[in-house]
């Protein structure tokens, strides 16, 4: 119930865009005392947030806090399910963890997991995801869309577009999807994603999206051995980034293109998704488990798989392969 | 290390057959003192088991405890790698669910989680699995196979048939199965199967495998509800049934099958799935969520699609659906 409140009022400031509302008006609406109100204001502020109270017209906020902390995000959201639950933690093992515990014990759609920091971050593969304590965005998202397994790829794919245009909303940035789940800027790695699902053998029940984006790492704080290879926003802007409107963006995205998906299909994703591709029209190599395959990256199909043409004018359908975008072996 | 050494020992009584194992055979061969022998059959004997133990002879198992403790599973085991790690509870809300969390953790192919009782036990689709204590086997397997999330369903039909042949070994009764996860005797629901999955998104990482068997149940025992389309296996032999017993054969057969499926592929499985089918050539329908269909089971594709032919020659195939027998809508 508190939640519930809390909810009612940060929207509210929201709706309000940096404009006072007297303790009156949030009374009313979120039906309590102005006292109460008086009260949660108080909360709000131990939280970090920087209210100003000015007699006659009411509160606002002037400030909002630098950590992410779930009311910074709500604070602004306007998605209609998508982080209206939020999950959040000081120090996780790792988002996707924990969102695969909140999904199997029945977390509605649209669930979000965000954690500071994630001790033992992983991307695909189980590869190491390096996630330092607040300056990046580690998050996981719960989805129960009505699909096969086979159609899972295509979530990954629409995380992409979605990450891209919230950076480029966010930043100006230009960001470049390298298939199947990395968001490039400049040639280096700012965000990985990695798509999860639960299954009954014949039936989704959940996907589990994760996205680690790097935000405002330095140069230096990257471990050496992925400082040629990695960025982070903050790097490629130039100034500091604020996490909390990056957040916001990305599932404000994430949602619309999930929405446009339910409803029209992978085929708008998908066009949006070659779009922003670095590698359709060039020479790749893609490593797969069972051998190297190099050509023209032709693009990808409707179930999100990658079409390679090689010298022989042969097409070779790519499901899971690591792109080496220099065109050599 | 304790419970290594225990591994041991009840692996020499099980290889012993009832025969007597002297302290000082036992001593060298779990690499401890006689008083360190003897200390373990106490442990034993406190768990539940009775043991005879006679001068210049030595040891020997004359019988083992009526509930399920790993112990007792393991002795007579004759598995590779199935139920070598057994995770146990008294009572669980779901075994699948403790055995996802194991799995997401990184379990070894091969656990087994065992409970007496689950509060909330499922099955397909969240319907409900009635699963009251010490009378049943509910039992998750978590098997890490290399294939795609479209082959899942394949372990729905290879557990099925492991189950009917164990049924069959243990108490020589004939079950049959109906597709795609129930095994019945006489009719009637004996067995259940839920096979669940998490997977990248172009990759299967775990398949965890919940088999639900009505054991010691009598007629009354099951709610009113279900009365009429559930058994037990001992309501059918017409005696008590070691659920011990029971779930070592059941191990035993998935192991030799999984085996063989890693090996040679689905189509041997199919080949004695369709032996054990109730529907096979008969006239049955599918209530599908799009709709019903009538006609004939031809049987399972490769990937253990269902066939149907209808009346008017067309050949359905059905990923997922409810099997109504009697052939009439």
């Amino acid at each position: 119930m508190q939640s519930e409140l809390r909810k009612k009022l940060l929207d509210a400031f929201t709706h309000a865009e940096g404009e006072f509302l007297s303790g009156q008006y949030l009374a009313d609406l979120i039906g309590c005392s102005r006292t109460a109100v008086w009260k949660h204001i108080e909360d709000l502020r131990k939280e970090g947030f920087i209210l100003e109270a000015v007699r006659r017209k009411g509160y606002r906020i002037v400030k909002t806090p630098e950590n992410i902390i779930p009311d910074e995000i709500r604070l602004g959201l306007k998605t209609e399910f998508l982080g209206r639950q939020i999950h959040y933690e000081e120090s996780v093992d790792s988002t996707q963890k924990i969102a695969h515990r909140l999904a199997y014990d029945g977390a509605p759609e649209g669930t979000v997991v965000l954690a500071e920091e994630q001790l033992s971050g992983r991307g695909r593969m189980d590869r190491k995801w390096y996630s330092p304590k607040y300056s990046g965005i580690w998050m996981s998202v719960i989805l129960r869309p009505n699909i096969l397994p086979t159609n899972a790829p295509q979530l990954t794919l629409l995380t992409a577009v979605a990450v891209v245009q919230a950076i480029e909303e966010i930043t100006a940035l230009s960001p470049q999807i390298k298939w199947p789940n990395d968001i490039l800027i400049n040639g280096k790695k700012v965000t990985g994603i990695l798509t999860e699902l639960q299954a009954e053998a014949d039936r989704v029940k959940t996907i589990i999206i994760g996205i680690g984006m790097n935000v405002n790492q330095k140069t230096d704080d990257f471990p050496e051995n992925i400082r040629s290879i990695a960025t982070s926003l903050s790097i490629e802007k130039g100034e500091y980034i604020s996490r909390p409107a990056v957040i916001r963006a990305v599932l404000s995205n994430i949602e619309k293109l999930y929405l446009l998906y339910l409803e029209k299909g992978f085929y708008p994703i998908k066009l949006m998704w070659e779009s922003y591709a670095v590698s359709i029209g060039k020479e790749i190599v893609a490593r797969t488990l069972s051998g190297n395959i190099s050509g023209r990256a032709l693009g990808i199909t409707d179930e999100g798989v990658l079409m390679i043409e090689d010298e022989s004018g042969n097409v070779h359908h790519v499901f899971s392969a690591d792109i080496d975008l220099s065109g050599k072996i």
